[in-house]
């Protein structure tokens, strides 16, 4: 399935231990799909996704496989399911897929990170954006930015405590562009900006978007020169990057998987 | 000052009697923003808006004047005002004008209605705008509301109980359009859309622009002819319009107030 969430107020994607129990913890996206589910076809069943996220963390297309016995897929198990979701988690679509399909077996992964620039933090972007107090130079980052197109071994942008048999990783797309203040936003103003960092790749290491992020706008405040980002690859070392990136501005954009018909419209983003 | 704000958590722009005191009434915004005023600058203010705005109805461009005893204003006092309040609502600048401003006596306005339209209503818009579970015809909607251009008698279109002097308003803009999902979702597909509802003109009366989309969406979804939008006019009987669109999907985008250079900041949202 395709889902869409808004992550402000959830753990993240995965069930984390006392959710759901403990009042003051707050549900996983993943815990409130699975009841959901259970509830709707009386079935307990397994999901799984593209990745994770983390708390805090959106997405516009995320996918996830589960199994079930019961035949039901299609508008209606869409429908179904999404007037028992909270209105912050919505399936997009459902379909059958082979049973060879895993969802965390993607080609590709697109994420975007969202700062809003501006006098203000405009109230409809807040949880949807990082609203930066200071004008980002976004030539600059841009600049830097490209030093990770390719192949490369990002252990330097990599939290501690990932459990991955490598950190090399190849990037397809990587820049930084200055976009007006989105509908339904009337404002016209130019200090008033999003400016948006987006990276395609084969694949992400734990909180690697954000550390980008971090070190990408502390290049933009003038803070450290374009050159560090290739400088933190060489390194392999993360104490070299900038401060992890706010989960807010974190959009999971889509995710892809190859050309097959069976699995067509999770490229439909 | 110009302000911002999501109207989701409030009960209108005016102090309702008891908000504020019982803990089951939402807030207003001009409540939040006098106390706000007031912890700030230790004086008791009355705030005028350009307008009153109704119960979960957001906007990006409005504006309110007030006479204070004390000489601020600018940058700081906007940060200032900001940082007490809550996210939901910004001031995006705060100057001094004229003794004879009056925000109430404006010259124009522009308020925007946005239609959500796709097979799952997206969670990063829930709050921002109308999901209408049917596809509308825009092109049937942009034809009718082309009747409403021009000097009329809007009497049809607005709620029982307005205090009004006379019903007579003139519209200098009014168009239907599809707009594509705006970023930071990244939906590229044509059945997920927005559908703005946009109007401008010299006023508008108690629940005018919402009586008029409730109306649009029906000639949309194919319930009503596009020429309803003229008989109502003609019938100046509220009966005849459909329902009150509802207040999530309506923004003031703008209100205008002359050339004035003491005063040119306000239109330059």
């Amino acid at each position: 399935m395709l889902l869409a969430y808004d992550g402000t107020d959830y753990c993240g994607w995965q069930i984390q231990r006392g959710t759901g129990v403990h009042e003051n913890r707050r549900p996983s996206i993943e815990g409130t799909l699975t009841a959901v589910i259970q509830e709707m076809c009386g079935e307990s069943v397994t999901l799984v996704a593209s990745g994770r996220t983390d708390a805090g963390v959106h997405a516009s297309g995320q996918v996830a496989h589960f199994s079930l016995e019961a035949k039901r897929f299609g508008k209606h198990f869409a429908e179904g399911l999404n007037s028992l979701l909270p209105p912050s988690i919505q399936v997009l679509d459902v379909r059958p897929v082979p049973n060879s399909f895993r969802a965390q077996r993607s080609v590709e992964k697109q994420y975007s990170y969202y700062f809003q620039q501006g006098p203000a933090p405009l109230p409809h972007l807040r949880t949807q954006t990082y609203w930066n107090r200071y004008d980002l130079n976004v030539e600059a980052m841009d600049g830097a930015i490209q030093s990770l197109l390719g192949e490369h071994d990002f252990l330097g942008f990599c939290a501690a405590g990932a459990q991955v048999s490598t950190t090399v990783r190849t990037i397809h797309e990587a820049n930084v562009i200055r976009i007006p203040i989105p509908e339904p936003a009337c404002l016209s103003l130019e200090r008033f900006c999003l400016v948006r960092i987006r990276l395609r790749g084969t694949g992400f290491l734990k909180q690697m978007v954000r550390n980008i992020a971090g070190t990408l706008r502390e290049i933009g405040e003038g803070r450290r020169p374009p050159e560090d980002i290739k400088a933190i690859l060489d390194s392999k070392d993360r104490k070299n990057a900038g401060p992890t990136g706010s989960p807010e501005g974190l959009w999971l954009d889509r995710v892809f998987y190859g050309d097959d018909d069976d699995i067509a419209f999770l490229n439909q983003v």
